[in-house]
Order: C-alpha cells, then structure tokens, then sequence
C-alpha cells in the first residue's frame, strides 16, 4: 500500500487530493502519515532518515522513498494511467508538464520567500526585503493563474481533474498567509471552492484540519 | 524540424547537447537559435512573442513554444525513447525526475540567486546578502551531486548519458562564475570533461562558443 507523509496546508496537499481522487475512483487504499510542521517533526531523526532534506511530501512505494511533488505526480499517472491526472496526448501533456515545473520553480518558491525568508539570507533585513519583494511577485504569478483558470473548462486540462487544479488551490490558500485576500481573486476563488467541494478533495481537506481560506480580514 | 532557442553557457545546454546526442544516433537534424542573453535580446519583442517569461530554454515544436526544462526534456525523451535519456523502468524513472526536480527547484535557483540577485529583491544589500548566503548554499549542492557522481557508472543512470549528465556539466560550470574553483571537485571536474568530450556535447559547447571551464584563480 502507498503511503503518503503530508504537513497540514504544505503543498503535500496535492499528491494527498490526488491521492483520495485515486482511492474515490479506484478503491485502491493508502496510508497518510501526519508530520507536524509547526512542532518541527520534519526536522527530527525519524523523519529526516526519510528525507534528508526535511521536506514533505515522500511518497513511500514498497519502503522506498520518493520525493519532489513533478516526479511523485508523474510516478502516480503512471500507476493510475485510467485517471487521466496528467494528458495522455503528447503536446497536452508537454504543455501541463510545462505549466507544473513553472509552478514548482517559480510560484511555490516565492511563496517559500515570503514564509521562510531564512532559507535564502541570514541577516534580518535582506529576510523582511525577500517578504516585501515577492508578496508583489506572488501577486503577479496569482493573477496568472487566474487568467489560465477562467479559461477552465471546467478543469485546467478540459474535463478530468489533475495536478495543475490541486497545485492551483494550494497557492490561492497560501495567498491568504501573504496577506493577499481571495476576494481580489473571484473567479479563481470560485473555482477553488469548486474544486475543494468534491467528496475526495473536501476528505483530504479534512484529514488537514486547516481552513480553505486562511486570509483574515484586518480588523 | 524541431527548433531550439538557447543561450550560451544557460541551462539551455542541456537539451542542446541532448539534441546533439539524438542527432548522433538518429541522424534528426535540428535548428539551433542563438539568443544573445549578454545583449538582452530576451527581452526584446521579438522573443518575447515566443516566451513572454525572457527565459531560454524555447523548443520549438510546429511552431508551436514549449518552456521549461523538465517538460522540453520529457518530451523529447517521449520522442527518442530509444536513446533512453531518461530511464524506461518506472521507479528509476521516478527516482531520475526526483531529481531532475531538485536540480530544476534547488540548485538552479540557488544560483540564480547569485548570478541574478535583482530576480528576488531590489534592495542592493539584500541582493548582496543573497549572492553571499546562497554562495554557500550552492556550494553544498555541488557537494551533494558529487557525492552522486562518484557512484556514476559511468553515468548516473548506468550505461547511457541522460538528462541528469547534462544539468550537472552546467552547474560545475556555473560554480566557477560564482566563485568556486572545479579543482575542489576533482571527481566531478574529471566527469564534466569526461561528457564534454564526447562528440555530440562537444559539438553543443564548440556551437556556445564559451569556455569549458569559467574559473579564475586570483592573480
């Protein structure tokens, strides 16, 4: 049986939602394994003799550890080929494959600027500089998204749900922490909600037992 | 004819020397299209039509532009598959796009980070904080891929040169702009021009017109 390691709200959300999509479609089980970010567990020696690099998600397939959020997406499409998580057409498929690295390298680690400046400077002001600058970049790679969703019909890749719409709602959510209200987002938000009401990824969502919407309104 | 747009001495070296490997062993001829990055020509319209990130690698497909590393390089993996530049087996698959992912996320950035401070904050000391910090932590990924290169047999997915090979000529290659002298990674050095001599790589790097190795030792 697989087993997935998740952090509440972290990005692991969208192999643990295309996870219970799978299980929904399937009836094939797996394990989700709580690591709790805010105590730090990614940090200890169990966790750590897992992943070295102290990051969720792992996917452990028959004891074996498989990281990175691009190769455990793929290595589930493959698994799970009838679901169609990632275009079975070449070009379509070039393109989302195209569309996820950008989010992983350049949406994802904006955010990481503006959550954990400490993993890019260690003086306390270029730190309180990469929040300020990538809070405007983060802004810029949501407004995207968002002109690439009001084109979702109803999903990114037409009519199957994949990877690029629970990646999607990760960074909305994320969004809120930055101080970036969905609100300013209508269309986009509309659509996360869309997605997050489905019976597996609303199951994943509640195993987390975070909000969808994290943004508070200043009082 | 499939066409690519790179720039010298960019990470869009890897699928040059691969489209220099596949025209090696397949006889497919290939269109190579110089972008003169050090003249900003990314940035004119011209390009921009094509990629408005100003960002090489662009394969063009059609006429139709395909970004990003991890997808040019899956697709034309799906293309070629008989070179097996990444591997066929699914979990070493999974394993070799885990990794590809970590050099695509990670070490990448960290350089850019150096190399491109302006990308991540416009406050002059927190981009020189940023050259500094992440001069260190680049460093340390040189470290980690040549710990992996010295389990390479020859390469690091067995018997044929893949994807892996190529992003780790460039990174080597990039630590000498930042500072770091390849002789204090004597295994990984000897690799880089171990897959810089064969033909085909070599046949990219005559066409970049740069050096091999961008090192200078202090007067």
């Amino acid at each position: 049986m697989l087993k997935l390691y998740y952090g509440p709200g972290a990005c692991s959300f969208v192999p643990h939602a295309a996870l219970e999509i799978i299980r929904a479609a399937t009836g094939e089980d797996f394990e989700a394994r709580l690591v709790k970010l805010h105590k730090g567990e990614q940090y200890q020696p169990e966790f750590k003799a897992i992943n070295p690099d102290s990051l969720v998600p792992v996917l452990m397939v028959e004891g074996q550890p498989l990281t990175q959020i691009i190769a455990i997406s793929q290595y589930l499409d493959a698994r799970y080929p009838q679901l169609e998580l990632l275009p079975k057409e070449a070009w379509a498929r070039a393109r989302t494959l195209s569309t996820m690295a950008w989010m992983n390298n350049t949406v994802h680690p904006a955010f990481t600027h503006i959550f954990m400046p400490q993993k890019f400077a260690e003086d306390e002001a270029a730190r309180a500089e990469l929040k300020r600058y990538n809070g405007i970049l983060f802004r810029q790679h949501l407004e995207r998204i968002a002109g690439e969703i009001a084109k979702a019909a109803p999903y990114w890749n037409g009519e199957k749900i994949g990877f690029l719409d629970l990646y999607s709602v990760v960074f909305l959510r994320w969004g809120g922490l930055a101080g970036i209200d969905p609100d300013s987002f209508p269309g986009y938000k509309a659509f996360v909600e869309r997605v997050a009401a489905l019976p597996p990824v609303a199951a994943a969502l509640e195993r987390e037992r975070q909000p969808l919407h994290y943004f508070k309104k200043a009082a």
